[in-house]
């Protein structure tokens, strides 16, 4: 395979509209005077399974159908990659299992169960997960959908910052959070082409991103530190590869400052987003801006608390 | 005075234009399915101050800009008005004072502080309100905006409905929240017009509206017992003419039924609504549909729990 570059983006964009919504982009006057710029949130919460990850499952399904109506697919995970290939698989007629560690928060289990997965429950570490997936795989020959290191679940995920952009063309940066590196890798292909800077955002507790990019070499996956539950993966190869040709510059941000602007977002701009759609937020107002942003708000998947 | 009609509204519509946001139409399918028909939340919890009220506190401004440039304006409130009159007095360069109980939380005092309106604390009741109002306008002969009961301010909140089916053609029916009945006439102004019913949800423990229309007699005001802040209030006079004129139907809903719709409008919808927001949907989950139905979302301005 080779690496997908914007017009794989834009094939992306054609196939996966009857699937996916084109989502709202939201501003707040309050939350401009503070970061100093005109901020405009690309509201991926409000995409079909509650993140941006229905864009690449649809694309990843839809680059492989033939193969993935006859074999099925498979994946791991215990967050919205999970959900998003199950609703992805039931649009397009495709049977999907999901192998979700146990420890999956029941919210998760019942997301994938209402697309019509199938679940399998397995130990909380990676390689129990990936022991399942292989055994799965050798006992039933499904196809594998991963959750960001794949050419076409990229370059689905770059379909956000497209729209983004046709909607405010004038924007100077693209901040994204940075966990396995699908949106970011997307985005930087569509950002290149247009002549826009791409910046992200990182917890400081799974900064395996911006230590990997600093020193030219893939970091292990961090420990499950961070209330960031999307981010605490380590970026895929060809996630790496992309994003350090790129030279993509990553702030690190304390977890208090994800809470807050986890709080900010929902006070002020009465949007429901997980943590780590509140992380590229935490960076840009510590680091500023003199000219328009624009901000992927990853997903919404988040348990409430109580009123 | 004479009674606002649809050519109200769109007056009210062009000129506020420049000070109120367009607010998106968000969908659910699993809201849908719920439902039984196609539903179009209108998303009035991300108009600015937070709510629909500034349609209405801006038009009312507009409508006696002069005499409210020369004298100042005044309300009393401890809810969305406030802020709403607060922020259109700011965006109007007009002088504003909004007396509150001195019970309100220090959440909408700071709304309306951060808007620049001056703050005049009193007791608790109703009648400290009017006494309190009464005294101020004496010693400084400020214009009173009322929250609702006025043709130029249900001339503006109709601008909402206006705009939902300018963007949703086809429905069959628009759902709102009555409390004092402001956006509830505004938006009969505009369906009659369109040829499209409109039907209201009210908390049982608030019922003024649903037993004075049915006995065609303005009901007092409730006791302040639901969780629905913003519809604790009685239909205005004008409110109550033009709906009972219209024959407008109200479903109540029970308290448990209101957090159950706020939670799923939070948990699907992603959004962040402040209970009254929820009483359509609540009365709309009761009673069903079988065409498209549309429901505005008043206002998000709620404290949120620690996450």
């Amino acid at each position: 395979m080779i690496d997908p570059d914007v017009s794989a983006v834009l094939r992306a964009a054609h196939r996966i509209a009857p699937y996916a919504h084109r989502t709202p982009v939201l501003t707040s006057r309050s939350i401009d005077a503070r970061v100093g710029a005109p901020v405009h949130f690309k509201c991926e919460n409000f995409q079909r399974s509650g993140s941006f990850k229905l864009r690449g499952a649809v694309n990843g399904l839809l680059g492989s159908l033939t193969e993935a109506r006859g074999r099925g697919v498979v994946t791991h995970s215990s967050g919205n990659h999970a959900a998003a290939l199950a609703l992805a698989a039931r649009l397009l007629d495709v049977e999907a299992t999901v192998i979700m560690p146990e420890t999956a928060s029941e919210a998760k289990r019942q997301a994938a169960r209402r697309y019509g997965a199938r679940l399998i429950a397995c130990g909380p570490t990676l390689a129990d997960r990936e022991a399942a997936l292989e055994s799965f795989i050798s006992a039933h020959g499904a196809l594998f959908v991963p959750p960001y290191d794949h050419p076409d679940v990229v370059a689905g995920q770059g379909t956000a910052a497209l729209e983004l952009l046709a909607e405010v063309p004038d924007l100077a940066t693209i901040w994204v959070p940075v966990g396995g590196g699908g949106l970011a890798s997307g985005t930087v292909l569509v950002a290149e082409a247009a002549g826009v800077t791409v910046r992200a955002g990182e917890p400081e507790l799974a900064d395996d991103a911006y230590r990997g990019l600093a020193c030219g070499e893939r970091q292990p996956a961090p420990p499950p530190l961070t209330v960031a539950d999307g981010l605490r993966t380590a970026l895929g190869v060809l996630n790496f590869r992309i994003l350090h040709r790129y030279g993509l510059t990553v702030t690190r941000v304390a977890e208090e400052a994800i809470v807050e602007a986890q709080r900010l977002i929902w006070n002020v701009l009465k949007v429901v987003v997980e943590p780590s759609s509140a992380v590229p937020l935490a960076a840009l107002l510590e680091v500023g801006a003199d000219a328009p942003a624009g901000v992927i708000l990853s997903g919404g998947n988040v348990t409430l608390p109580e009123v």
